[in-house]
């Protein structure tokens, strides 16, 4: 059969994410990944699954195991409620939706929204995972500025000036990749900016819980309500593998994006949702996270000494107060695929920084570094390796 | 904000379910429901729940909660293999691939096949979830003729005679709306022609294991394996709740929906798979799937015995050996909708056939009935009812 002749005209904008391919080849022992975009295993609060799952099993019964609302399991919505509310978003438990994963609800905007030809407005660069959940809709992308402090303000007021854009994504806090964060004082731009132009803002925050210093910074969605969808996750303060997303959105995207869902996947696990729900109705989030924390600010530090101390002084890391990575970029022009390959040799990867923009010329001399999967010590050696690396290119 | 210029074109052929609609109708107390079409919580093995989740705490430890594999869990994948080859089909493990239920692969192949006015070959009627699957992709439509026999193979010929279709969208076993089988004879008969005209075919299959009387039949899959995506999910003989869908496609085909799969969820939840894992290996099916078996067919027979006996001559059931559905064509024009209302008012509630079908025109005499969800005295007191209601109209 000819196979080939049967794919949507859709598939030509489809391709393998650059980053999942690279993470099979670091996947050899004697190699440090700082590669990775997973949360430590050791995040995960293995000591009391057990007990949630018996709680599952005797408040919900065979409830746990049937067919649910598109909607999501209600005693979840609850507690989502009460955890948007915690981040100053006011919405009903009737209004919080549940997807599989913050991917299952992006996949279900581009789904909703984006017909081929319509403008995206990204951050330069952004999260893959969005552009794999865009892509099969055949948008086009208009890139926008950011720095130190994330989303240049007049970089989107002149993207909305002169292009009809049909929502803007942004990462606004510990981003990835760059483990920046939009200032409170642009944040408030932007959502005098969105009002202005009535544009329709995707909020993405899977980070913001994962803070090791500074204050809290409240979501743009609190500040531009109805022109914005709010979307974020348990899976970096319970759980990645049970995929639970969550989401707030105007009432009327709502109503569409749960008829969208219903086509995707009909609803999200029950029984995942309803051990998410014991996780926060039980309080025990109050607990753990501080121990997520406890465990990633040090590797964090760590990374960030190793790197001032470590690698040639043009090699500059963009200031960082929480999530998974850093962002490093090197001299104009340096050539960080080069770097990577050396580095494979030398037994330590990451991710070219360029992987992550949508014009193909930008980024070169940048790159991505998690920091959650390896131990102190062997992210100051790796650090110490890839400064060998750079020096005896 | 005017979120309507927002959505998308392809929302255009994007509807509420209408069975989901009825079904929140007819949720009211009072109301016995045929409507349903989902398994009885007494079919779950909730006994061993408790040892499962043991089994995969203890063996998988926080692998069962880390990102994992978009293709699928791999030891499910492995179980996953020998219970298709229970089944005649041949596949190693990893071109087993794992989906969020089967609506995640269906919503999979649509994305990656359908392009806007692709012509996709129905049985008429055929399932719903499918058709919210593929509708967003904006294809069209080819109803062809079935009868008790399932699936007639001149229709089908005809079709790929007269059409370009993009694939065959068919529930060979047990069908949902019908309960029909499509009979060993067209089952190589369709197989010859997919081959002949060199089609593709989505083989559904739910159902199967779910077998009150007679012989099992062997899949299409077996016999024109290149040209056949088998689909097939563990909802009906383990818990639908925990979403834990499967296929086997040819390997050009997989690799693509792997990939397309990627941008929807990333992946299926791994806790669940891990329990689903433990449930095939531990060989629970071979006790449990009895059971289930001895649940549903005294249901099915009742009803069955119960239209034969209450309901008018004209009225007549088509003939079915497993599955979840009954399903009766009144005489010719008789109103079901009619029907429907009035059954309501005297507390039964079943779903008109016409929804099933992707020609308004056709079906309005028809209805589905479910007898999962119902014990056998109600199940009799209902068709009674719905008989009194017939004669009173």
């Amino acid at each position: 059969m000819d196979y080939q002749a049967l794919l949507a005209d859709r598939t030509e904008l489809m391709k393998a994410n650059a980053i999942r391919e690279i993470l099979k080849v670091v996947a050899r022992p004697g190699v440090v990944s700082l590669a990775g975009g997973i949360p430590s295993p050791e995040s995960f609060p293995m000591e009391i699954f057990r007990e949630l799952t018996d709680k599952v099993l005797t408040k919900y019964s065979s409830g746990a195991f049937q067919y649910d609302l598109t909607e999501g399991f209600l005693p979840l919505r609850e507690q989502v409620s009460v955890l948007l509310e915690s981040r100053g978003i006011k919405t009903p438990p009737d209004a919080v939706n549940i997807t599989s994963g913050s991917q299952g609800v992006l996949d279900a905007i581009a789904k909703l929204l984006i017909s081929k030809g319509d403008k995206i407005a990204l951050e330069a660069p952004t999260y893959l995972g969005a552009l794999s959940a865009f892509n099969p809709y055949e948008p086009t992308y208009v890139r926008m500025d950011m720095d130190d402090d994330g989303l240049i303000p007049e970089s989107l007021e002149a993207t909305l000036k002169t292009h009809k854009i049909k929502f803007i994504y942004l990462v606004p806090t510990f981003q990835n990749p760059t483990g920046r964060t939009i200032t409170l004082d642009r944040r408030i731009k932007i959502a005098d900016i969105i009002k202005k132009y009535n544009a329709l803002l995707v909020e993405d925050d899977p980070y913001s819980a994962l803070r090791y210093k500074g204050e809290n910074l409240p979501a743009i969605k609190t500040m531009a309500e109805d022109h914005v969808i709010y979307v974020s996750t348990l899976s970096k303060i319970f759980a990645p593998g049970l995929r639970i997303g969550f989401y707030a959105a105007p009432e009327f995207l709502r109503k569409w994006l749960v008829l969208v869902k219903q086509g995707i996947d009909l609803h999200t696990s029950t029984f995942n949702q309803a051990l998410a729900a014991e996780y926060l109705e039980g309080n025990y989030l109050s607990t753990h996270l501080p121990k997520i924390i406890s465990l990633y600010k040090p590797k964090q530090a760590a990374m960030m000494s190793a790197i001032n101390e470590h690698l040639p002084k043009e090699f500059v890391c963009s200031p960082s107060d929480g999530g998974m990575f850093l962002w490093v970029k090197g001299p104009e022009g340096f050539d960080m695929i080069r770097l990577y390959h050396k580095a494979i040799e030398n037994g330590v990867a990451f991710v070219p920084g360029k992987f992550f923009f949508t014009d193909e010329t930008e980024g070169i001399e940048t790159m991505r570094l998690n920091y959650t999967m390896a131990d102190e010590k062997t992210i100051q050696t790796a650090i110490g390796k890839l400064a060998d690396t750079i020096l005896a290119l």
